[in-house]
C-alpha cells in the first residue's frame, strides 16, 4: 500500500480522458478548495493517459504529466490511486486495474463491464493488497447507490432491488410514448442527438443494464458477481403498438433490472416490463436512472438521478476518491471476498409473474378460442383480453392483447409456443412481463 | 476516546426504549451475524435505559444491563458508543450527549431538536474529543441522505435542497386530497390511527420539518446549524377548498422544506407549497419522505423512503453504529467545526416566487377590480384568476383564486394587506407559495 500520510495530498492518476475522465479532471480542479476542506488534504491529479495525446479535450491538463501508456500509471511511484476510466472488460482497462492493485495502489473505476466479468477476482486481489477497489461510478453515476447499499442500508437484508439502469433505453421508451413513434425511428433520432451510440447494441440489448445489475446485486446480497446468471432481454421488440396498449391498461413500459434472492437461488433479470402508473418508478422518465430497494427493516425506498454524462459520473468518481483520501476503505462487496456467497442463479423458467402478450392475428372466428385453449392447456389463467376493431395491420392482421394472472415462466413459454404454432397467428407474439414496480 | 481494537465488539449503550430504541435493539439482535460479517466485529448492546423500567417492550433485553438513570451510560467504562434515542432539545437528552462526548464516547442520535438547537456546539465538542457525532436517523430515517450529502455527493456544491420531511403532514395532505375531507377531520383520524401525536403541533405547525431542514442545510452547505433562521409555516390553514383548486390548477399541496444559498444569505423555509403534478416530489404520498437535491456536477436527484417508524429509524441508527464500528469517523457537518460557515439568514421578505392566493369574497360587482388594483399598486403581476359560480360558503361568500407571476415576498405581503382591508374580502386570504418542485 502506497505510503501517504493523512494530510499529504492524495496523488491521482487518471486513465482515460473521454467524457468521464475529462469531467473528473474538471471537477477536481474546480472544487479543489472545497474538497481539501472536506477531506483535510488535497486531491491532486499527478498524471493522466489517453489513447490520442493530441486530441482536444475539455479539461485543463496543465501541470499534469501525460502518459501515452496507461499502464505506466500502475507503475509510477508518485501515484496513490489509479482512476480507470477507459472502459471494457478486457484489454488495457483490465491490465491496468490488475497491475495497479498488484503495485499496492488504490483503484477507482467506472467500468461496469470489468466488474461484471472480473469483480470477485479483483476484489480478492485488492483485499490481499489492502487497497481499495471502488466503483460508485459504474452504476447510475448520479445516484450514490453503492454507498447506500454498503453503508446507509447496511443494517438490512435486502429483499429485492429494481432499477432503471440504462438511460439510453429509458430515453427511447419515454420518447416513443411521448411521440407515438416506433422504435427504429426514435433510436435513429437518439443517435443523431448523441443519446445513443453509433453501435447501440450494448444499451438497447440490455447488456449494459445487465452489467450494472450484476454489480448491484453483488453489493446488495454480499455475493460473487455473477453476470452469466443474468437473464437479459433488450427493448428492440417493443413496438409503438405495445406502448399504446400499455397506456390503455394503465402501465408504462420500462427496461428494468431486478435482483431478488429466491428459493431457487439469486434471480437476476433485465427485460422490458409493464409497470403500473402508480408505481414510483413508472414516472422516472428520459435519461434518468432510478433504483428502488426494499430492505427488511428500512422498508421500500427509491433513489433517482442522472445515470450518465460527465458531471454525474465525475461526481461519483470523486466520491470514491474522497473515501480513499479519508482512509475509508471497505471490502468491495460489503463482506470480505473470502466470505462472499455464491448462490446458484435462479432459472428464469422458475420465475413467477404476470404477463402481457400481444399477438397479431387473422381476424377470423375461432382465433380467440384457439388462443385461450392454448393458455388453458398450460394452466395459464387469463386476466383480461383486448381486441380493438380492425387495425390497419399488414395482411389485414389485428392485434390481440392478453393479460395473464401470475403464472410460472415455463408454463407461459409453453403456451406461447402453442399459440405461435396457430396458423391464424401471424407474427411471433410479443411478451412483456408485468411487474408491480 | 474509549479504547477498542478493530476486532473486539463495539459496546453500545441505548438510551430510550420507545419505538426507535426498541427497534434498534431488535435490529441489532436479529442481524447480529450479518452485521458482524459486514463490520468484522460484533455490535453488542451492553446497557440500556428508559424512563419506566417495568414497561413491557417489544425488544428482547435479556443480557442487557438496565440503567434507571440514562446518564449512567455516559459514565460506564464498558460502553464505547451511546445511542441517544430519548428526544427533546434539552433535559436528559442534551445532558447525556454532552457527558458522553466529554467522557470520550461516540454518540449516535436520532434527535433533530437537539441538533437543530445545539448542533454546532456538540460538533465542536465531539471533534475536540476525537469522537463521532452521527445523526442519520434524525432526518428521514429510511433515506440515507446525511451520508449522501457528506460522502456520496461530496464533490458537489449543493445548489438547493427540497424535502418532504414530515410524514404526518404528508399523510394528512394526501388523505385530504384523496377523501376531500377537511383538515381538522383528517387530523382527528390520523391521531386515532397513530399517525399523529395527541399534541400534533410539532408536526403540523412545521417545527419538526424545520428542525430537520436546519440539520440537512448545515450538512449540505457546511454551515453552522441555524434553526432560528428557518422561516416556518404549518398546514393548519390549508383547506379542502385549496386542495381542490390545486387539482384544478395542476398542482399538489405539499409541506416542503427548502434550503438554498442566495445573495442575501442562506434561505431556509418550511411551508405548504403548490407543486406541479409533473414534479417528481409531487407524487410522493402518504407517510413517505423525500429529499430532492441539486448539485453543480451531479445535477438533480431525489431520494424517497419512509420517514419514521421503528424499522426505518433503526436502520439509520445502525448505519451510524456500523460507521463507528468500522472506524469511519467524519466531522459532523462535513468540514471541521472550526471551519463551518456562518452565513446570514436570508430574510423571507427577499424571497422571490409565485403565489397562489385564495380569497373568500362577497360576490358583488367591483370586487375583482379592487383586488387586482391592490396587486397592481404593489407591482405584483397576475398570471391567472379563477372564480367559479356561487359556491355555498357561509355568508353567501364565494372563493376567488389568484395566481401571480414571480414577485418578491415583501410586495406580495403588502398586496395581501391591501386586499385583506377590502370590506368585500371576508376572511384572511389563504396564501400558498408556488414551487417548481
Amino acid at each position: 500500500m502506497t505510503a501517504s500520510s493523512p494530510t499529504s495530498p492524495l496523488r491521482i492518476g487518471i486513465a482515460g480522458l473521454g467524457t468521464v475522465g475529462a469531467g473528473t479532471v474538471t471537477l477536481l480542479r474546480r472544487q479543489a478548495e472545497l474538497l481539501a476542506a472536506r477531506c483535510g488534504r488535497r486531491l491532486e491529479v499527478v498524471a493522466a493517459s489517453a489513447r490520442d495525446p493530441r486530441k482536444n479535450r475539455d479539461a485543463d491538463l496543465s501541470g499534469v504529466r501525460f502518459e501515452s501508456d496507461a499502464l505506466q500509471l500502475a507503475a509510477a511511484s508518485d501515484i496513490d490511486v489509479v482512476c480507470e476510466l477507459i472502459g471494457g472488460s478486457e484489454g488495457v482497462a483490465r491490465q491496468l486495474v490488475e497491475r495497479a492493485i498488484a503495485a499496492g495502489k488504490h483503484v477507482v473505476t467506472a467500468n461496469k463491464a470489468l466488474l461484471a466479468h472480473h469483480g470477485a477476482a479483483l476484489a480478492e486481489a485488492a483485499e490481499a493488497k489492502g487497497v481499495c477497489l471502488a466503483f460508485e461510478a459504474s452504476v447510475a453515476g448520479g445516484i450514490p447507490v453503492i454507498k447506500a447499499l454498503r453503508e446507509g442500508l447496511v443494517g438490512n437484508r435486502i429483499a429485492n432491488l429494481t432499477g432503471i439502469l440504462n438511460g439510453t433505453c429509458n430515453y427511447i421508451l419515454t420518447t416513443m410514448r411521448e411521440t407515438g413513434r416506433d422504435f427504429e425511428i426514435v433510436l435513429g433520432e437518439a443517435q443523431a442527438a448523441g443519446y445513443a451510440e453509433a453501435d447501440p447494441s450494448f444499451d438497447i440489448d440490455g447488456i449494459d443494464a445487465a452489467h450494472k445489475l450484476a454489480v448491484l446485486a453483488a453489493v446488495a446480497f454480499g455475493s460473487r458477481v455473477n453476470f452469466a446468471g443474468v437473464y437479459v432481454e433488450g427493448i428492440r421488440r417493443v413496438g409503438a403498438l405495445d406502448i399504446n396498449f400499455a397506456r390503455e391498461l394503465g402501465y408504462r413500459i420500462k427496461l428494468l433490472g431486478h435482483a431478488r434472492m429466491t428459493e431457487h437461488g439469486l434471480e437476476q433479470r433485465v427485460h422490458p416490463c409493464m409497470v403500473p402508473l402508480a408505481a414510483p418508478i413508472a414516472s422516472v422518465d428520459g435519461v434518468f436512472n432510478a433504483v428502488a430497494i426494499e430492505g427488511d427493516f428500512v422498508g421500500s425506498g427509491m433513489f433517482v438521478g442522472r445515470g450518465a454524462g460527465a458531471g454525474p459520473t465525475a461526481s461519483a468518481v470523486v466520491a470514491d476518491l474522497v473515501d480513499v483520501a479519508r482512509g475509508r476503505i471497505l471490502p468491495a462487496f460489503v463482506v470480505p471476498a473470502s466470505k462472499l456467497a455464491d448462490p446458484p442463479a435462479a432459472p428464469m423458467q422458475r420465475h413467477r409473474g404476470a404477463y402481457y402478450v400481444r399477438l397479431m392475428v387473422n381476424d377470423r372466428p375461432g382465433v380467440i378460442a384457439d388462443v385461450t385453449a392454448a393458455l388453458r392447456d398450460e394452466r395459464v389463467s387469463l386476466k383480461s383480453m383486448l381486441q380493438h376493431g380492425r387495425a390497419p395491420g399488414p395482411d389485414d392482421s389485428v392485434p390481440v392483447v392478453l393479460e395473464t394472472h401470475e403464472t410460472e415462466e415455463a408454463a407461459m413459454l409453453r403456451a406461447i409456443a402453442r399459440i405461435s404454432a396457430l396458423s391464424t397467428v401471424l407474427e411471433p407474439p410479443c411478451l412483456i412481463r408485468v411487474e408491480r414496480g
